[in-house]
């Protein structure tokens, strides 16, 4: 038995996010193990560094899969990319070793958050980016807030995870920079739970362009009330750029 | 009488390119004519700084038209991008002195073509770059070639264009320059026959993977026939730049 490792880029606009499920609607997970399972002629079980949710892409996600195939890593990246309809690609496959797992060995994942803020409507990243028109975002002060963001917390607040696991994480880094009409965020930590990136933002945005405390951000600690975050932004503004392990 | 500039940024790939057409058939200008005029309640004719092919793309292209109204150049841009499609926006608005036409006072263009040499097929970027799958290509070479195609000279043989007009031109700069995955053209000039850019790119890409040899630029421009040139790359890679004035 073999363990290989997909490397992926996706976009997520028309799927129902990457992980498989039991109704027919279409998922990234999904299309993946159907072709590959066609392809090796038995059906294959894929495991992702993470699920990313509908619509939201992936610059660089990471699955691992194993598999008897006398295929070589390079032919089953060129025919999986032959066989996938054109918003998914298979940048690399590579062999990993026996007990490699894509989601229990990573270490750190970090997220891109696009935010467009030009006075004119994007065309060519119009999937990839959510459109803001809140008036005028201050960078200072939202990467004020971002101090008190990072750190080991107990992010319960910053979530709709229903889990009754640990909802401790750390976000080792959070960066905002502007490049022409985007703001992009980045957002690196050991684990995300459900919604937190999206919560992340649509919080830095509103103490952005001053609709809120950055005091606001310790309640939301201190309570772990969701209710007390800011909205959750767009899923369309969100990919996973890189996973680390 | 005031004369307005439009600066404008479109996905061709919908459309039957930018000039207006007899038929029914889509176009760029017909949309934003047709909205301009609804807009201003009057039948509008917008310049273009020049055509641009089916399926060719803008990152900016300049157009001209004149009007009465009233409207500011703000709330122009804001009720256009609320009303065109979302793969047209309106980067700006600009009053121009009385005479101003886009295309017969623009001085240079620049044309960037896009060409995706990764391994792997482009998800993000598959509507606007032309997949290259024709073996190594020497950048070398390649830019060696581009000093022959710089120039004051008869582009006749790099173009279908049947017009019985001069088709000597000044090409002032081709650039090439790989960035990641993607090779990227630019080529500046003071007017570009038809399908001149995409011919120049199919003979710059046979000179790089080595079916083609540099010395048959002399003899295109020699004879002037446009078999004796490269093919024509696909117009998906191809988007205006830049017009200068």
């Amino acid at each position: 038995m073999k363990t290989f490792c997909l490397h992926i880029q996706y976009e997520g606009t028309r799927y129902k996010g990457w992980q498989r499920l039991k109704q027919t609607e279409m998922t990234i997970q999904q299309k993946i193990e159907d072709t590959l399972g066609k392809i090796l002629g038995t059906p294959i079980e894929i495991q992702g560094s993470g699920r990313t949710d509908a619509g939201v892409h992936a610059i660089h996600q990471v699955a691992s899969f194993k598999s008897e195939t006398n295929m070589t890593a390079l032919q089953i990246k060129e025919t999986l990319n032959r066989f996938l309809p054109d918003d998914i690609a298979i940048i690399d496959v590579t062999h990993a070793k026996p007990d490699f797992h894509a989601r229990f060995h990573a270490k750190e994942k970090t997220y891109l958050y696009r935010l467009w803020i030009a006075d004119y409507p994007p065309v060519f990243e119009r999937n990839f980016v959510t459109v803001y028109e809140g008036g005028p975002l201050s960078l200072e002060v939202m990467k004020c807030a971002t101090e008190k963001l990072v750190g080991t917390h107990d992010y319960k607040g910053f979530s709709t995870d229903k889990t009754k696991k640990s909802t401790i994480r750390t976000v080792s880094a959070i960066d905002i920079s502007v490049h022409g009409p985007m703001m992009e965020f980045k957002f690196t930590s050991d684990g995300f739970l459900y919604n937190m990136v999206r919560i992340l933002v649509g919080m830095l945005i509103e103490i952005g362009n001053n609709t809120r405390e950055i005091a606001s951000i310790d309640t939301v600690f201190e309570t772990g009330i969701r209710a007390n975050a800011g909205e959750t932004a767009p899923a369309k503004g969100l990919a996973l750029l890189e996973v680390v392990y």
